[in-house]
């Protein structure tokens, strides 16, 4: 096996970056001058990366045009936005390049962090832990009577991934019915599963709405005012995919309105969302600034899963999470 | 069968009134002139108590002892200090007369508010909520590293009952390695049990102590500044019992040390706890003003429980949740 020339953009240090380096072996590694701290950020140009037949991180789409070497790309998110454009994928055809993400890193961390939102959602707890309220107080009987068990409750997963496989064992044990929508299902997917045509029979009718939908042409302002005037009054609506794919001002009118009874967002758009976007101030309305993949040791956990695909690609086997 | 006299003094309106009045039949029922609307509250004084054979809600014991009918007492909370005495318990004894409680009613709802503790914790949700940082800032870089994952952390419940009963489905998904602690083990409780003697060697190796201990003498405490030192440091703890099991000035002073990570407390004592306690102030001190076990139509699950019971008291059956 000949040695490959392997150039990273991702801001390593300690266990991780040792563990890259010492693994990576015998194949070359290039660090990149200045690391990307964001999947969002652009990368500096550098000359190294022209030397490298695999890409591990964010690279930009310029300096992979401009490459004759580079065979194999393992990006260190989920989302792979930039590189999904018909004009992108011909590229790649066309040079047999494969692009890989890293998925299956994110899933299980996504899966819990919408699933921890839709647990402090059941119990009401962001109004629980402000209240101060003594035992039998009106406040307080009020607060006793609004958590809703999420046992036998409707979902409605919009994306069907590695995400929403980790989540389901999370549901189970509330009983709870899944539907996911696919927009090609395989049949596979162990819960209902529904095409984009049989919404609108399916809004009325559910609980929660988790939005998984990653950002493209088809997903952008998925969920709008006809997809939110569809549900059940008092239903709750989760994003942890991408913000453009829900139109914000209908979000933000459902609140205001109460149809919603509350939105949990780890994705806006844009990020973060201005002090003075009408969601910051909109009812129920709870945001964290894109974390849910977070979780410690993501960085271990990144250079894993590169370095399990680096030996499935030495070896010639099918690679894991490939996107294109 | 002879029609009996059920005394109520538990606040009930609509469709759980409603449901009280017309199950109830044939038997009478005595609705208190002053219902109580907390556990920890002293009922009023009601001639009609006397005439009562089942007393149904929070009733005192001086009305009890008074009683030359009652013969079945049901509580409307699952905690049952105030009755469980050894004085109560003898009077009980010579008097032939049962109390039954609502362990079931709350299991459920407190074992689902635990678990979004456990989950917004591993989440780290409160910081991530009150974040509006950037991607790819310091802030940010940072609350992506936090959240831990369940997967595989050890948890300590304390006091196996209902609740515990209740919580294991919702851990299992995560193959976290369970232990809890109970007095008496009966061998199937489905986990590891260990005893008091045994807590030493265990108390180093969890991640989460998750206490559900009733409030009597031997409970009294019982999470003190011993326990607390011999946790692994970064250890979790939640208390959905009663605030009197854990000392609050070692859970202070544990938290500002930085040994104990986080205490998501439901109970404390007194409660609510005044605005000057050190706890209001200590850093990931979380408290819910004793609303564990509240649930949307917890009136209506309340009255169904007890008429359930009542059906079995009318036809010589062993009561559910019998504690006295």
């Amino acid at each position: 096996m000949n040695a490959l020339t392997v150039f990273s953009d991702l801001a390593l240090s300690g266990a991780a970056l040792d563990l890259l380096r010492s693994t990576v072996l015998p194949h070359r590694l290039i660090e990149a001058r200045r690391p990307t701290t964001s999947v969002l950020a652009k990368a500096d140009a550098d000359p190294a990366f022209a030397t490298a037949e695999i890409a591990f991180g964010q690279p930009d789409l310029d300096h992979i045009r401009a490459s004759d070497r580079l065979r194999w790309i393992h990006l260190t998110s989920a989302g792979f936005t930039r590189y999904d454009t018909d004009s992108f994928r011909g590229f790649a055809r066309e040079r047999g390049l494969v692009v890989t993400n890293s998925s299956r890193v994110f899933a299980q961390p996504c899966a819990e962090h919408v699933f921890s939102f839709l647990m402090a959602q059941s119990r009401c707890l962001p109004a629980q832990l402000a209240s101060r309220t003594p035992n039998g107080s009106a406040e307080w009987l009020h607060l006793r009577a609004i958590p809703r068990s999420p046992r036998g409750q409707h979902v409605l997963i919009l994306g069907f991934g590695t995400i929403a496989q980790s989540l389901l064992p999370m549901l189970a044990p509330f009983d709870m019915k899944v539907t996911a929508l696919r927009r090609q299902p395989r049949g596979d997917e162990g819960v209902q599963v529904i095409t984009p045509d049989q919404l609108a029979s399916v809004l009325p009718t559910v609980d929660h709405v988790i939005n998984l939908l990653p950002d493209n042409p088809a997903s952008r302002g998925f969920v709008d005012a006809t997809f939110l005037a569809a549900l059940k009054p008092g239903c709750v609506f989760y994003n942890i995919g991408r913000g453009t794919t829900a139109d914000q001002a209908a979000l933000d009118a459902s609140l205001r309105s109460g149809h919603l009874a509350a939105a949990w967002l780890d994705v806006t758009d844009p990020e973060p969302l201005p002090d003075s976007h009408p969601l910051r101030s909109a009812p129920n309305c709870f945001i964290t600034p894109h974390t849910a993949g977070g979780h410690h040791r993501e960085a271990e956990s990144l250079v894993r899963h590169f370095l399990g695909n680096l030996e499935r690609f030495t070896t010639g086997r099918s690679l894991l999470d490939r996107v294109i």
